[in-house]
């Protein structure tokens, strides 16, 4: 499986490695915290021996010697760069949003009322994926070349960043498909803080929705008139259906297994954004080694907002997540920290296997998980920054200035 | 909307233009009759200037003197050429089952399990859209230049035969995915003879391997390295979910309207077969016109397939059909023969728009149907009579050895 041939394997090993800024704060500010400096200005204090020591796995220690060089290089230059990300795409985004909603127009006026469900303004999310993606177009789209002003190198460049708005939208597309099967199948009642389409419109048009912008995505794929990239799109789709099968037939050895966690969250969260990457840099022209990078970005970049996704489903609130706390648990779903706790309390071993019918149980779980989080998220934290880290110094192999949007 | 651009507005106007020679049979071996000689050597008496007033919407009277022209041309040879086209290529489509089998493995035992619930053996169906389409690639992969021995045409030969396997293969897998989710928005219980998927293994898996099977699709799509021809395919699923929600969400008006009627049918079943038929064409380098006339065949093939099953239902049974009989209209929907009989009945509108609920309304619809199969037809079979000859005159146009295969 992809996971056990490619994919960091996280233990306690670690648990020295990082310190975490925020790990006394109260735990929701806390991750909530990490979660906007994931996206901002955050440096974890690296102990750059034991970084090496994970990275050997990728690249070769001199890539991070290399890498840590280039941060100390530019340090005197990051508070100018540094910027809100969706700030900086922020035109575009705005003309992404209007051009989904008018991609999604259905002959059929229910198909089109619930086709365009959540791309109506006001519930169209975060866009943390086509944010992303935009940023690493732009980053990706200087090359030495085309810095003359020479006309025909603006239609070039014009149409490319026209292909990867394509793409964002694309990506925004099979987000939101998968979501509407996803409400589905969970029998959800809210999501973006809104009613789920399901809950709205049925379970029958909220699955046809989902086939419907699937499709619409796969036609506007087609018109990129790249197979790489349609393939790589194509399969993003049987990975977001593993995931979720995944997570559904989970057995109770699988369950508390961090291995099969991380991959369950590879194949259901960062395989979307990191084939996504990996497509603009194919469309970019650039080369197979930059392609890779970019996914690797991609994925860890998901793997980390899983992770913080996982923390806030523990600690979050209604109007922070737009959607109920303890949605994972109320599920059955085993999350990244509970399965730390476990690591620490090995008496909720017995408490999972039990199922979570119990409403003592659930708040026994959640005790520990906060308390844990709050005065012993090391494990956690170790795993994340690892995930951020990885993010970071890919980004240092593609583009300087890029990385320091993020950085 | 495509169908009021370039359908065939049908109505009673053409009641006397054809004779059908099993009109005085029962229903239901009329009905297999017809179906199976559409498949085989039924040629319908045709009354040449009131065909040429229905084709004139299409393309000239020569064009349709030509086609009798040949048709009496090749009359010797008829006989010698009547095969069953299925018999024709069995063994490769025994290898397509077995390649069918092996591509919708998945990683996840469950998901594998439901992906290729209707591809194993004794479910795989009648396998009508892999036969057409290898038939379709055998008639359009024999230019003139390829009649040499020479090797490198040789190879070439083969390597465009496997794509057109592909498309076969794809076109089932789209067409799987369908029926799956189909089962899940009708509750259905038996699907090929068997219990449906969602009724086996639950909806939430079946949605989930419909899914699957899609993305599994355009992943070999995308492998084909036609972009057009993904294109094409894609917007098949875009017109199966609005086939599917025009069912969905038919208002009292439109489901006594045959021309709403027609236009859905297309969506759900036409448009698969239509444009899977187009793809081989344009795989084998075929010019736009025969990659348009192949469509037509597709088109006019599929809407006379529904217009029988539609029959079938009526007059079928269980073990003819793999499904319950009057499964449409215990679900409130009104396919052709019911609309037909409308028209000579006018009283049977009271009884459609009361819904069914009552079993006595069920009776009384199909007391009227099957009235109108055996003894008053003809508006019906005028129908299929113009599918299916603009099936075998656009056939004719393509290669005149195909068309006896199937004539």
């Amino acid at each position: 499986m992809l996971f056990s041939r490619g994919f960091p394997r996280i233990s306690r090993t670690g648990l020295s490695l990082y310190q975490w800024r925020y790990s006394c704060l109260p735990a929701s500010s806390s991750a909530f915290a990490a979660y906007h400096q994931l996206l901002c200005n955050t440096k974890p204090i690296i102990n750059s021996s034991a970084l090496n020591k994970y990275v050997t796995g990728h690249t070769s220690c001199g890539f991070f010697h290399e890498a840590r060089h280039l941060i100390h290089h530019n340090a005197t230059s990051t508070v100018e760069d540094q910027s809100d990300p969706f700030s900086l795409v922020a035109d575009e985004l705005s003309l992404l949003a209007d051009r989904l909603r008018s991609m999604v127009v259905a002959e059929v006026p229910k198909l089109a009322s619930a086709a365009e469900y959540f791309f109506k303004v006001g519930v169209e999310g975060k866009r943390f994926r086509p944010t992303v993606l935009l940023l690493m177009a732009t980053a990706l789209n200087m090359p030495e070349s085309m810095s003359s002003a020479d006309r025909l190198v603006d239609n070039l460049e014009t149409q490319l960043r026209t292909r990867h708005q394509r793409i964002a939208e694309i990506t925004e597309m099979i987000h939101v498909a998968s979501l509407l099967h996803d409400d589905v199948l969970d029998d959800a009642d809210t999501r973006r803080g809104v009613s789920s389409l399901n809950s709205v419109m049925g379970n029958k048009l909220a699955v046809l929705a989902g086939d419907f912008l699937l499709s619409r995505a796969c036609v506007t794929l087609a018109s990129l008139k790249n197979t790489e990239v349609v393939s790589l799109l194509a399969k993003v789709v049987e990975h977001l259906v593993t995931g979720e099968t995944m997570q559904m037939t989970t057995t109770s050895e699988q369950r508390l297994n961090m291995q099969y966690y991380m991959e369950k969250t590879y194949y259901k969260t960062a395989s979307l954004i990191s084939n996504s990457c990996k497509a603009i840099a194919l469309l970019a022209g650039q080369t197979a080694e930059v392609a890779s990078l970019a996914f690797e970005y991609g994925k860890n970049l998901g793997l980390a907002y899983q992770l913080i996704d996982d923390v806030l489903d523990f600690t979050g609130t209604s109007t922070s997540l737009g959607k109920g706390s303890l949605s994972d648990i109320r599920h059955g779903i085993v999350t990244a920290p509970l399965l730390f706790a476990i690591e620490e309390f090995p008496q909720l071993r017995e408490v999972v296997q039990r199922g979570f019918n119990d409403p003592a149980d659930v708040d026994l779980v959640c005790l520990y998980v906060n308390f844990m989080l709050n005065f012993y998220c090391l494990p956690f934290v170790n795993s994340l920054c690892y995930a951020f880290l990885t993010c970071c110094v890919t980004l240092l192999r593609i583009r300087i200035k890029f990385c320091y949007i993020f950085l």
